[in-house]
C-alpha cells in the first residue's frame, strides 16, 4: 500500500503528465499448455484484481500510449494491440475514488475524475512476457480464464467484452501468430480454437476451413515421437495472414 | 459565420457543460434509389465538410451522448449506433485550432485543447431523416459515396475507416434493417451488399447464403407489376437478426 506521500507525489505527477478523463485498459491473452491466460494485477489494497492499464500522456498518440502501457507491464512491444471497444459510463470508477478519499483531498486526486476507458485487447506469446506489478498492484500475474478471481471497478465487463470480441473475430480474421510456437500441429492449432471458444470442434471441418483461408504453409517435416503416424507442421504465410488482418478471411463476399 | 460574441458565448457554454478532450463523430449511411449516401455538414467558414459531431455532457454516458448528437443532426433516435474506432493523433484538430485563433484568446477557445474522438457509425432510413446544420455549418445534407467533397480535419479518415469496418462486417453481422423498406426482394437486398461493397456478387451464391443465415423470412406474396415473373418477397427475422447482431452470423465456427 502506498503511503500519503508516495500517493500526493503519483496524482501531483500524472495531473501534470496525463489528458484528463482519458484511460486506457489492456485485456493481454496468452496460451499456454493448452490453457486460455489473462494478465491481471492483484491490488495492493484490497482482495480485488484490476487488467493492465493507465493514462494518455498530453502530447502521445492513443496507440502509443497503449503500447507503452502494455509494455510497462509485460516487457515486450510491437504486439498485435487491437481497440476493441470505449467503456463511457459516467460511474465507472467511482468505487476507485471512494478508495482513496480519505487520504488526499479530492481536488488533488487525479483518479477522483470521470474516466472514458478505451479498451485494447492484446495476444501475447506466454513464454516472452515478464509479468510486473505498478505502484497499485503487489502481484502482476497469468490467471487462469477457467478461474478468474474478483474484478476492481468495471474490469469483468471489461475482459467479457474483450473476449466476446474476440470469439466474432474468430470468424473473419485470422488469429494464432504469437499465441501458437512457429511450427505447430492442427491438432494444436485447432485446441487453440477450441479453449478460445470453450467448445469442440469438427477435426474435418476445422482443417478444410482453415486451409481454405490460405494463411498456412505447410511444412516438408512432420512432427516425430509420438505413438500415431506423425502429424504434419504448419507455419503461418505471413503475408496472407497480414493481409487477411486487413481485409478479412477469404469466407467473406 | 458565427460572430465573436456568438463564439464566446459557445465557448464559454461547452467549457461548463461537456467533458475536455473527448469529442464523437458520427458516420450516418443512409440507401436511397440503389445509391449509397453519408451524411455531411458543410462548413459555414470554409469550402469544406465534416461529418456530424459533437461531445460528451460532464455526467453523461458515451452512448447517450453519441444517440444525442445524432438525433440534433436527423431527428431520429433508436438508431443502430455502433462505436469503430477512437482517433487520438494528437495533432489530429490542430487545423480546426487555427481556424478561430483571430478570434479568441486561446485559453478561452474550448476547441484550441487536444480531442480523442471516438467514431460512432449508423445505419439509418434515408427516408426518415431530416437533415439539420449545428452552429459551425451552412448546409446539412446527404452526400453520395461516388461523389464526396472535401473533407476537414481527419474525416476523410474516419469515413474511411467506418467505411472498411462496414464492409468488414458484412461477413458477420446482418445489415439492411433501417436501410431496406420493410418488405423487399432478393435482388434488391443484394444491390445494398453491392453497393457497400462496391462490386458485384453471383446471384445464386448470395441468395444460398443469406437464406442460410436464417435471418429473412419469404412472405407469401410477389411483387406485382413488373415485365418479368414476380419475385419473392422478404422481411428480416427480427428475432433471429437481433440474435446474430450479437453472437455473429451462422457461418461462424
Amino acid at each position: 500500500m502506498l503511503t500519503k506521500e508516495e500517493l500526493e507525489r503519483f496524482w501531483a505527477e500524472a495531473s501534470e503528465k496525463y489528458l484528463d478523463h482519458i484511460s486506457i485498459d489492456c485485456v493481454v491473452f496468452g496460451f499456454h499448455e493448452g490453457q486460455m491466460k489473462v494478465l491481471m494485477l492483484k491490488s495492493n489494497n484490497e482482495e480485488a484484481w484490476y487488467l493492465p492499464g493507465g493514462f494518455v500522456q498530453v502530447q502521445e498518440p492513443i496507440e502509443k500510449a497503449a503500447d507503452r502501457i502494455l509494455k510497462e507491464r509485460t516487457g515486450i512491444d510491437e504486439v498485435f494491440l487491437q481497440q476493441f471497444r470505449v467503456f463511457g459510463d459516467p460511474d465507472r470508477n467511482k468505487i476507485h475514488n471512494e478508495m482513496y478519499k480519505d487520504k488526499l483531498p479530492s481536488k488533488t486526486n487525479f483518479f477522483e475524475q470521470r474516466f472514458i476507458s478505451i479498451g485494447y485487447y492484446a495476444l501475447v506469446d506466454f513464454i516472452g512476457v515478464n509479468p510486473t506489478p505498478d505502484a497499485f498492484s503487489e502481484i502482476c500475474t497469468w490467471r487462469d480464464l477457467a478461474d478468474l478471481p474478483n474484478f476492481q471497478l468495471d474490469h469483468e465487463n471489461i475482459f467479457k467484452t474483450a473476449l466476446d470480441t474476440l470469439r466474432l473475430q474468430l470468424n473473419y480474421q485470422p488469429i494464432g501468430y504469437n499465441l501458437m510456437p512457429k511450427e505447430f500441429t492442427m491438432p494444436e492449432l485447432q485446441k487453440l480454437y477450441e479453449t478460445i471458444l470453450d467448445k469442440k470442434l469438427d477435426r474435418r471441418n476445422f482443417q478444410r476451413r482453415m486451409l481454405g483461408f490460405g494463411i498456412l504453409n505447410k511444412l516438408e517435416q512432420t512432427r516425430k515421437g509420438g505413438a500415431h503416424k506423425a502429424p504434419y507442421l504448419y507455419s503461418f504465410d505471413l503475408d496472407n495472414y497480414q493481409a487477411a488482418l486487413k481485409e478479412g478471411l477469404k469466407s467473406g463476399w
